[in-house]
């Protein structure tokens, strides 16, 4: 059984939403047990509709809670009793085998840093999102953790990143990329040029430079860039999906044409909002970290919340810690 | 009388797409004149059709063509009879009065430099290009014209950009960004954190840090970045509309409900793929640049060509250039 741990009071839908979608998700995951941690009253409210006490959900409480905005560092440090730094602290003395948090990823970062370390032998941890392409699904890192990175730390990147993608989704020989500017060899900025060259050196087929066209056309299976252009690209392809998917759903009220028209394609639309919301995937883990740690989207809700504990729960069932661990070892 | 060269050997439409927007340009827009650097064989036969010979249509032979793919150093000083480089060449000679190439970006910027210099007290040349917002446009720079940048070439950049825009759109106070991955001064990398405290000190409106969701809502008026940031922000708006746009074209393929829907949307989809085309501008200035040097699109057609002197032909008659260099004196 999989204790996973999650931070029920952090991102946009706390309390109730997440633990909703904790409660969905035990019900079908048999193998995983919630440990929800959080005001214990708040709660206890929010479960009693869901026929609590359940031995498969364990509530863990905590006073505080760190807000999206707070200084990662100084509020890890102040907060000892919040639902992260509690949480991070029960995975630290393996209470917990997983944890989990939609707030505020700087001090999701910290506090993992703090209370667990890192795994051997890694520089720097790396956020692993998974993003929607026309084929299926690319893991880009590093999404933001790392705003300044060194070629070292982009190469670990690639080792993590394609030590996760081959055994989550059992792919023998993961196309690896790099997020460039142009694909031929010579283009980039210096880090790109740097990195090319390490990748070059692994064991891995890789396909070289990768444009963001190249993302949607399903070019490669891991990509790796510094945290700072890949937030920038997370965020662009996330905010150009919703609005224009936005802008046809307002467009339905403005004639009768295309109202007619937006509700003949509605499952089409749907389909598309579900696919580029990630929603499907709901946990991105914190790769480096010494035991599982996962961010969620600030608007995680009980559909990615039940999504999140089916990832996390796969990632601790194929053993993709020790894999991460064992590919550094080796290549690092 | 505007004389403007274009380029219309380069590009993916070249040279037939780009005399035939040439040529309805000039119809229209009555204070300018083309001047077309190319094969004449080949231009003169594409002409015949449009009652060439004209006293507003020049054209200058040259025997060369840069490529998309080439070292742009090694092109620019190898192939001296290229389109690129005698146009580069006339516009130091005053031979004409701007020019436009759709061609391979970084052999149209070292063609610029070569032949051209920059202005004076310019660091860093920029590509500007505008962006579609939910409001209006944005002119965001570097578009990727520096891969590695320094905190005072993107002070530069600020500048430039409002220069630009507060004349071309006659707006008094635009609002700059600079682009970033939260919207908090603490946020980003060191580029942009010493790049915000020189932002802070220059005597414009300047509103922060902007996401990638706050150019959709059109939260600013002119963004600054590096150029290698700004080149796959730019690639991931446009791959990921046209992505969309066209997974809703073939949706019509899948069934008659699909179909009769899209046909309703017809007219949202045009204006939205126009929008996101970019094709209303159609040009891009190398801002810096001693003379006014502008990029298009490698798919740059008839009406981006048409669009794009439209576009230098304003740039001209509001004197852009020169606003440019009396800011750049005064606040650089």
């Amino acid at each position: 059984m999989y204790r996973i741990g999650i931070d029920v009071m952090s991102g946009d839908n706390s309390p109730s939403e997440l633990i909703d979608g904790c409660v969905k998700s035990i019900l079908k995951q048999k193998q995983a047990k919630a440990c929800v941690f959080g005001d214990q009253s708040q709660i206890k409210q929010i479960l009693k509709k869901h026929n609590y006490p359940n031995d498969r959900i364990d509530i863990i409480h905590s006073r505080e809670v760190i807000g999206m905005d707070e200084y990662p560092a100084k509020a890890c440090r102040e907060k000892k009793d919040s639902s992260l730094m509690v949480g991070t602290n029960a995975l630290s003395q393996g209470k917990i085998d997983a944890f989990f948090s939609p707030g505020n990823t700087g001090a999701t970062l910290a506090g993992s840093l703090y209370s667990i370390g890192r795994l051997k032998g890694v520089k720097r941890p790396a956020i692993g999102v998974f993003m929607p392409t026309h084929t299926g699904w690319m893991l880009m890192l590093d999404a933001g953790a790392n705003v300044d990175c060194h070629h070292k730390y982009i190469k670990q990147f690639a080792i993590m990143g394609i030590s996760y993608y081959s055994h989550y989704f059992k792919v023998k020989n993961p196309r690896l990329g790099i997020l460039n500017v142009g694909e031929e060899e010579s283009k980039g900025n210096d880090l790109t040029k740097k990195s090319y060259k390490e990748l070059q050196k692994l064991p891995y087929n890789f396909i070289g430079n990768v444009e963001p066209s190249g993302i949607v056309h399903g070019n490669c299976d891991v990509l790796v860039c510094d945290g700072f252009v890949g937030n920038i690209l997370l965020k662009s392809f996330e905010t150009v999906a919703k609005h224009l998917l936005s802008t046809f759903k307002s467009a339905s009220k403005e004639k009768l044409s295309y109202l007619i028209g937006s509700l003949l394609l509605k499952s089409k639309f749907v389909d598309l909002k579900e696919k580029w919301d990630a929603k499907k995937i709901g946990a991105a883990p914190l790769m480096g970290i010494a035991k599982p740690v996962f961010i969620g989207h600030g608007n995680t809700d009980a559909i990615s919340m039940e999504a999140a504990i089916k990832t996390i729960t796969s990632y601790l069932e194929f053993n993709v810690q020790q894999h991460i661990q064992n590919a550094i070892n080796q290549w690092s």
